[in-house]
């Protein structure tokens, strides 16, 4: 094993660095991983940019990073179901306590949770990495590393799901794919029956109305993506009764919703926050092929232009920016 | 059977007048009931005052009063479970047409229902009534015709509790039995654990906190009963992670609240609309005595006295008023 | 409108005719229908073999058909969502009452339901036929009577997945495809990822291992659908803990099954009868063309050929016999 | 602290010792107890009597023991939440792995768990027992040791009763009190309403038309703490379609039961396997009083009484037998 552990470290706000960092040593139920395909997320551009996100504030440098797959290359001493060379996608979240949350099914609500890349937690954007086995899933053959590291982002839309009960059969009204008509675009091509592109001088009311013209139905779920104040009430008002507001985008502290319209009618609002009892359903998806998340890589760069990779990001260029960590390696 | 059928008409805001109205005769599956007992609730005042609620005005006369019990003097011809002489609990919304919410369960929702003294719909503040045998409940023999009048109300809180999944052991925070201390008395009296008086000046941040300082840990369920603004939020921020703040009071049209707060700590904001499914249970949590309501009844007046009645309502002395129906059985 | 209504009449065990009957005219609620297209049922046939299915014995004549799809010629006076030349799809099953299980949703266990071709109650392989209007559901353009007739088999593998909690990701064994290779061979056609022939000699043990060899790992879910006591078996011990069985075939009144191992692993037994709310679901599953049932119709026949058609179905040859009831368009 | 740390132990089927052991060194997440109240359960005996139950076999000397409370003396050193003096309430059983059951909230099915007496884990009828700290409970000050103690068979209740969805309202059918005549009369002093004492030459079919008189109705839900095969099928019987038969008791491998009038009525069957998350809420429910456990106490010995006590449970006499290891402090 080389001595190379090339990694993006955030120094403070702004400050972002490639630097050698030490490789690290596997505890007793951790594996050390040889990193191979890390996406880029928009709040790994946030710190960046912000160098905080809410309450979340970098005080010390961070490696980014947390969409990920890699390779195993050492476990620790209790771990049984991996070995060296087994692929993996990494879960980033893993409860530091056994709390109510974890023992209830619900770790991602508890408040002392690792997460890679949120501060002060290191990411895995690096060429090598540790982390917790039973958080480490073993990929299928047919499910490449660039799938694997995809499974982040697709879980936050499976925990959506599920939080809103959507099933086969299930009218759902996807609020906020963007603004931007190339990601529109992109959303049909990947299996979106219907677009509704938004004007600004639209009212919620109106825009509500517009999408059960389309659907030719209230649709039961609408999941809310913005965080935009008017895109949440269009939600609201869109839904059938008895139906679901799932609110994946994060807006303002304070929301002014049509809260009435909402109770009477007996339609639920539900946040989400990040993902639980994801991977493995994840896995599933992706190695039946009813899921393809391939479409969603547009730019690919190797770690050692990891800046240029998020300066991409951060221009909202394309979709998803692919950093590719392993220097033998840089195959999806 | 005698030809007096005095009834409480509402011709118009205000104006609120004891008439005779001619005896109906039931349907094939109606049940025509004699009147006993009949709750007055705060929107029978609050019809009376203002002609209106929300979308629902008042465009004709109606007969007030939907917290009813009788008992059965006629049996439509289609009619086996019920007969002559049996002393019934009336629900009173009945689903017009079999629509998709009556199939699935959730017939409060169907926008066609019919609904006792929501206009256009006729109540049954009267001496005779006819309704729907289906919706018509046999009351037990040790349970009171005032008893199952109230089912009505408790109806509300049972299906705020389904709805918010308040089982045994679970840590409920009940936002709004009143600013009133007589109401706060009342409540401790018939269940209430722990009291929290409001003061104004307090913010929601901080009456959270008192709430969580009470009850030894934050609720894992909050029922906000008043639809004000600042007490909704108090209900969000009280809420535990992963919990659900059912919204039982209704406010104002927009509502500004911590929505990012309750998204990322998982808090569903559930409403709900009048209730389904629920006089059965009722009426086995009042005949296993499990449940006592009696205490609640604080005022009783005949009939005759509805105007007289409803004053004290409208004055806010007590907590429930009864009407008498029956002429011959003034008891409870 | 002409005058035809020939009907097949299952007068005794074995003795089916066909023979014309009135034209019935629709009650309020009512839509009169020219029927189109009608599947043969497994359960027909049984009828017509046996002259009864368990409880449900035929004492006089009775109209078969229950799979069906037809368009409208008339309706009741108080019908909206429906018009004269609407193509609809046919619920076999109607509520008689309003009773506990109609008001909670789930009104296939209302003891009294009509139900079409199940003694006494007429189905509709006929040319003319009332029905419930609310139970009759309008086809898109895009989804043909063929596929409005296949909508009640599909229905009972919704339900059966509804009961079963089927999601996107679940493993779920499907047992009893038949022992017959030819539908083996089309369920792989229509979906399924892998067979597993069954050899009459292998014990139940053996076969849930071999499930779960093939599988890559134990199933969630088992759907059993032979009712045979062997294959029950295998699908108690092939479901992963926490799971559940479905059981949809049915078999003898009373099974030896290995109840300790179901109840120690919390594999969960859940039976299912017939279905409910099903239609809507079905209609967008077949109209958004994620599922394909079209190559389940491996017959045709003339509604004037029915007793051939049934023939047919009763020696086993290929899977689903459609008669063809309307003369001018025996299309699909 | 004493080096005393009397322990009894089972050496093998028939052979139980009181004998010193070591006092173990609490890991980082454990803490060390004080031994209070251990209650002996049926399971404590059969081990005593069989030296197995089921797969599980005695194989090397276990201590006895499961059923426990007592007070911390000494805390690991990433323990938070305890310290020294805390009265606490164990809960047996501790997951090893972080697997898929554990992750998503039914740790009880994880297949390597740690459960104290179930061979070869050690049970705590001692003085001085670790546990993992994320596994004790704190007491509040008006909830007794013996109380926390009988939180063990309390959860079996509770989680019994979760996983037939009981609520308030429910009308529930408990099969299997005893045949014991004595143990139906505790049973109606601790809150059953109706007694329902079983001849042994009645039919399943009579059982279950008398519990549907005793009950008025036909219950939502029955609780089959027997195991044996009549019962189990008067279970089915008994419960009313659309309903709930729980499976607490355990029987034989094979069970022969009308599985196919379960399933055409879609009565659910479902086991439970010890029970999940249920200590807080236990804890909830002695605290408020909403439950009284402590008439099921019939019997106290100290913990140098043990054989003798144990002596008492396998007569069955009264119904529970506490043993009390604090030599200092013998008070429920």
């Amino acid at each position: 094993m080389d001595k190379d552990n090339l990694s993006l470290v955030l120094h403070s706000k702004g400050d972002l660095r490639l630097e050698q960092r030490p490789i690290p040593e596997p505890g007793p139920n951790d594996v050390l991983l040889q990193m191979h395909s890390v996406g880029i997320c928009g709040s790994d551009v946030h710190y960046w940019q912000h160098g905080r996100i809410g309450d979340f504030v970098l005080k010390q440098p961070m490696i980014l990073g947390h969409e990920a797959a890699g390779r195993v290359v050492k476990v620790g001493s209790s771990v049984t179901h991996l070995k060296p060379g087994d692929r993996v996608a990494i879960e980033p979240g893993v409860p530091r306590e056994v709390d109510e949350f974890f023992k209830s099914g619900h770790y991602n609500l508890s408040p002392s949770i690792f997460f890679c890349a949120t501060p002060p937690d290191d990411g895995n954007l690096c060429r090598y990495y540790k982390h917790s086995a039973s958080f480490c899933y073993k990929l299928p053959d047919n499910v490449t590393y660039e799938e694997g590291a995809l499974i982040e982002p697709l879980s936050v839309g499976i925990h959506a799901c599920r939080r809103a009960g959507v099933t086969l059969g299930s009218t759902v009204f996807v609020c906020g794919a963007d603004l931007n008509s190339d990601r529109l675009t992109k959303a049909k091509e990947i299996g979106a029956d219907f677009l509704l592109p938004v004007k600004k001088e639209e009212s919620p009311q109106d825009l509500a109305k517009k999408a059960e013209r389309i659907l030719g139905r209230m649709p039961n779920i609408c999941i809310e993506c913005t965080g935009v104040q008017g895109s949440i009430q269009t939600a609201i008002y869109a839904t059938h009764s008895g139906g679901v507001v799932v609110l994946v985008g994060l807006g303002s502290e304070m929301t002014t919703v049509p809260l009435l319209n909402a109770a009477v009618r007996e339609v639920d609002i539900r946040g989400v926050f990040r993902y639980c009892n994801t991977w493995p359903v994840a896995i599933s998806m992706l190695a039946s092929k009813k899921v393809n998340v391939k479409p969603l890589v547009t730019h690919r760069f190797p770690l050692e232009q990891a800046v240029q990779a998020f300066e991409t990001t951060r221009q909202g260029v394309g979709v998803k920016v692919m950093l590719k960590c392993d220097k033998n390696d840089q195959n999806p």
